[in-house]
């Protein structure tokens, strides 16, 4: 049947630390104080969930342009935590599953989290999960309200849980009233040329006298396209360079950079 | 199967005392003659359903925005009534069921109710019961319907009831035309200065110098949001203040506790 | 199964002399010439049914604002008749049925009346038992189509009957085509200051002092929010004085009366 | 079951003579030129069914304001024809069915029909067949689409048919594209002022003083509205006094009447 | 069961001659060189497909105003392409089939036409198929999607195939892209005053002092209707004169032909 | 049952080489620089992905209009790469699915893809794949998310893989965020005059005097209608050149070939 045909790569639902780890699949480099002091905020709240006695129940949302690093923020900020329970919860795990399935399973994530002292649920891409698309709009109500009461809900007496949500599409969140339902929200922003310069330099595949002119284009880019980028243009124009420009023998010729900057923007 | 799902930590349908206490987690504070109205009011209708003979239907509607203390104030008027029946019907305890399913549990705690002599039901967030999204609007047209035609069925001869409604979405409620289906409607408001300060006071963790200050950036806040807010600042910049706050050791940092409301109010 | 939840509690279908009572729950009292107008009509046109050769279906729309006593005079109507077959189909007793189940009840209600020579069906709150809300607008197109053909369609050879409509949605009968589709229509008002005199005056609760004022108040308001209003004047500031109110020995405080009135009217 | 619900007084699917002379309770009267010309020009579409080589189909759209005599002319026709397969398809024998019955129910009659030589189809009341209500506007597409093809589709070789459609709302019917698919259409027309003078000169219940005043109020009134407010007014301001109006010995009270008039057209 | 209910006169799916012969049921007479012309370019496009190498599918699509004679000119390239395969596939046999099993019926006319080396598909009345009403507007979406892929999807190497799609509703085939998916599209045009002369001329029911007047009246008139019309008006004033007319005996009555034109452009 | 109605024809689902070349019936020529540019562009993307550590999924778009040379495009990158992995995803190979079905169709390439060092998917039309049609627009949400989710989702750990997309319809993938969840997306044009002509040099079917003429008239058009062009004006005014020209002995005439061009454009 249709469940059994993807069964087979999909381990026991929830996510180990393996699976947080995928979710930064570029590791994490330094890129500004914007996201700085997003993850510092994050780590109080988890401090506040351990110790707090009146508000068993926190969530934040994390909400940024496509790219702009917050999945990887999320699962960071779960691995960081040190709690027994850390899983999150994605559409890719739940690819062709009815609105009712998807729901069964989100709800069993959060009873199994109830069983837990601590514990941390990331429901990454909010959009994603709940089938939104612009035209329409159309999204799954089902799954709407299940998520509207689940991060409403307290816990058991005795247990505490932090609960992390990400989203590009933060206004479509807010009229369906899922934004209000969050504690507190936070904007993660796409690189400033300042803060590409500091990644480009982490990266090492430009020139000293090309890394200013690299970084005043990428103005404005999220991390993940800056990422996807420089692979591109690490190939070279005809392609074979790749190697040579990781292993720092040689640098990326920035004519063929913005060639291949423009066929991402093109539009 | 899915409602095997979840009915561990479910016990049975409605709510025992237990479970109205649960629903004023930060217990009950004064906070303002606005509040304390409307618990008296609410304490009237209550004695009238005792003695009533041409009314054996009373209802009632607590309206007013996200986090003003309806649930709470709800949920004590159920407590102080000392009724022999008192549930209470939120959408926490129907998730993931169907629409016809979630009619049936309702119509089952109104049937259980009819049983008593004297019995008082909450309808808890009368918009997630019936799964309303402000797009659309969308909604449970079924669900709408059992409850129009249940908050006006009386009860068999010689039994009285009292509904109390709580809703954040009085003017959608207006549209469905439920809220003319009450007799009664109040609305709590959110707190004013003079109002949080008076709560503030109760707790304790100002100086007397920064109290004003506090107090008049709380104004137009929510009593639910006051509490999460105040818990976060007690953590202090660092974390790991919150003992020596609440213990009455230190007090909180009025700057920190303004970064805090920023957090909170950014949007 | 979710039928048998309320089962108990319903008796066999239809409508008994004591269903029709419970309709009217405070008696029926004088309240103005309108009102009896338009109840000598009605039982005219019980006479003319009972006569007919060439109309043997009579159809006639009650609709007036929410409370104006349309049920009450239906099942009135229905009791004054002395007709072998009379009853009410009613929301109430439809809960939870699916859409085909209330078509298939409300068949079968008119199916039974065609074995009787004389009959009286009374269409309750036809908005209700066609699921409208104003949203949208949303309602059950089966069950009107249903009620469409029924309020048209000629009973067998020899029977006669009278159809009786009652609602609040005269405005959504029309845009539907069920107004139309009956004979005549009546209007139900709400009370003048006069009527609302007149009924007071018969309840007796207030001193002759206050009653001219307390009727100019009531001016424009459905009877069964009087009565709702009264009974809560009657409870007295601190609760406690219904008794002596009903009693006679004593008299409703005006200045309570008019606080109890904002509360009702506060939107 | 549900269908079982009403089996008992349906007979046959179909239309027996009895039941075509059930479409006109009231009988026919003369009621103005109009109306015999269309009836005219309908029995030579009838002669040329019976004779044509070339059009196997004639298809005939009878359209006009509710109660203006559009099922009573179908039912005339089909009696006047004398062909041996007549059947009148209409909402009423459909009930609660399932649009995909609905449409199985009036196949059936076509190709029953397509076995004889000659028939006439009279499908009553289109917009009732489709469950047309003017909200939305919603109606059955699956019973269009059945119907769209239906009148267009020839019997077989060597059979001959006459489709007759009646409609009030010919607006819709053309907003769907079902008036078009007719081969010709008439339009039922309410009574002018002569018109209902003559009926009200075969029906004998005026005094002759009266009449006139009375043909002038029913100007513009559709001939079934005018039976009913002629029974009504029969009855008398204070009932009983049918028999003796309907016998010839008294007349009807012209004041009386327009009160009745006043009632049916309040709106 | 339903599919029973006709299947009696249902052969085998796909058109036999004799089924494409039924499509023209009052022959082909001349009727205007912008039909002719069609009909030359069409079987060119038959002959493109008996050589063709690069282009296996062809498809064709002849749009026009309701009766203007597409369905006989596509049966008749259909008959006169001399085809081991041709096939019509008409809302005719397919009349109360689910949207999913019309969509099995039309792949099995594809799949049986790709087994032969070359075929020809008439989709006859494509709005009907996909069971389009402008209301709303509606249509099988279903269907739609099937039709988009069947006309352009290539045949087994070594099959040739024409599709012709008949249409009325050229501008919602647009719409849904329909249109542009066949490779030409043709306008099927009512017939011109020297057109119907023509046809009049043909048919010989008129004196010649009238074929003038009678022709100049039909301008703009589609073939299908005028051999209505003329079957109409040879009936005469009283019916019968049918026989006289066909057989040369009588002309028809020029008033009378104008009566019944009127009749059938009253709106 | 419906899927074995054409699964006879259905090899076992995936595109071996043999399906990509079915993909491009005419064959490649040189069609100018733009499509030459995008050619060589996107097989530097399939170095890319066969060296990648930080990108396992690298996805990219060629949107243009309808015939335009997308698939052949393609298809040809995929038999150019050399990968182990190539399967092409159409609408073609679903027809007459359910939406679900076609999710686990899809997700089944993706899985099957996944077991591979190095895999291609096309996604062929995306907007067929989708079910969408302009008017509504109507789409299949459940399609759509399933898409959005499998383009962005990595494949495990060690396998690398390239999407490539193919639309007509890039601002509807735009308005439900398909286009956006591509990494990259080319342009594929229409021809240019000097495109055409290029095409026709290598076609040889015009004399050199015409050649000018006719390419200037090809401007604009889409390769795919250029082909299906020159073989309606092969024919010959009176079809059975086909061959001569083919094979040289004969030219087209040019005038005949306007002649069909205006066929092809009329609209
Ligand atoms: N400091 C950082 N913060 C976030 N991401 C980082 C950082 N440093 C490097 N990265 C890399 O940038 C990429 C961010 O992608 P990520 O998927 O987290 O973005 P996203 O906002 O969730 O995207 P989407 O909107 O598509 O869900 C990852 O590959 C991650 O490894
Ligand atoms: N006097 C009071 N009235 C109401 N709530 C109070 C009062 N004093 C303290 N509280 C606390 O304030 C909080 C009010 O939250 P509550 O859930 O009742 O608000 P709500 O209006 O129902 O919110 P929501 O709109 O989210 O349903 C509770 O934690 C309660 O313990
Ligand atoms: N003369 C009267 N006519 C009608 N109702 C009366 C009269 N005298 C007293 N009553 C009382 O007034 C109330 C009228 O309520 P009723 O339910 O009939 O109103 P309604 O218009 O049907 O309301 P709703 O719009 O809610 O259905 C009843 O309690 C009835 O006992
Ligand atoms: N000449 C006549 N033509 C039509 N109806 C007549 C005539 N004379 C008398 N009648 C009576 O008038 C009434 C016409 O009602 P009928 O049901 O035919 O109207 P209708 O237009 O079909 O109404 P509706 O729009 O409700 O379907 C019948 O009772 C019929 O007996
Ligand atoms: N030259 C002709 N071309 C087409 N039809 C002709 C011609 N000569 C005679 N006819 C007759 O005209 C009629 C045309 O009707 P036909 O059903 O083909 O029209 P249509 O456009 O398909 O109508 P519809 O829009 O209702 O599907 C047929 O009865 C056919 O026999
Ligand atoms: N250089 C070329 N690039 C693309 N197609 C070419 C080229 N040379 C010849 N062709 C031919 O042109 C046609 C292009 O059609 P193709 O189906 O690829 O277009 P498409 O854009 O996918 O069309 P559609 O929008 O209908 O899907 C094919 O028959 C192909 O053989
Ligand atoms: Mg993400
Ligand atoms: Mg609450
Ligand atoms: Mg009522
Ligand atoms: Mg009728
Ligand atoms: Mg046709
Ligand atoms: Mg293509």
């Amino acid at each position: 049947d249709f469940l059994n045909a993807f069964q087979e790569i999909i381990p026991a639902f929830g996510a180990s630390t393996d699976d947080l780890e995928r979710c930064r699949v570029n590791g994490m480099v330094e890129c500004g104080s914007r996201h700085e002091h997003i993850y510092q905020r994050a780590m109080l709240l988890v401090e506040q969930v351990k110790v707090s006695k009146g508000s068993p129940l926190i969530t934040c949302l994390l909400e940024g342009p496509s790219g702009s690093g917050k999945t990887s923020l999320a699962a960071t900020i779960g691995i960081d935590s040190d709690f027994p329970y850390v899983k999150i919860i994605s559409a890719e795990s739940m690819i062709g599953l009815s609105e009712s399935s998807k729901c069964a399973k989100i709800v069993k994530v959060f009873e199994d989290a109830y069983k837990s002292q601590l514990s941390i649920i990331v429901l990454d891409d909010i959009e994603r999960l709940i089938e939104y698309v612009a035209i329409g709009p159309r999204f799954s109500n089902i799954i709407s309200q299940t998520l509207l009461v689940l991060i409403k809900r307290l816990p058991p007496k005795g247990k505490n849980m932090l609960v992390i949500g990400t989203t590009s599409e933060v206004s479509f969140l807010d009229s369906v009233g899922i934004r209000d339902a969050f504690s507190v929200t936070y904007h993660v922003p796409t690189l400033k040329t300042e803060d590409a310069k500091k990644v480009l330099q982490q990266l090492n595949v430009f020139s000293d006298d090309d890394i200013d002119a690299a970084a005043e284009a990428l103005n404005d880019m999220p991390i993940k396209k800056l990422y996807m980028l420089i692979e591109m243009a690490a190939q070279g124009e005809h392609g074979g360079e790749a190697e040579a420009i990781y292993s720092g023998k040689e640098k990326i010729a920035i004519s063929h950079f913005f060639d291949c900057l423009q066929d991402m923007i093109r539009y």
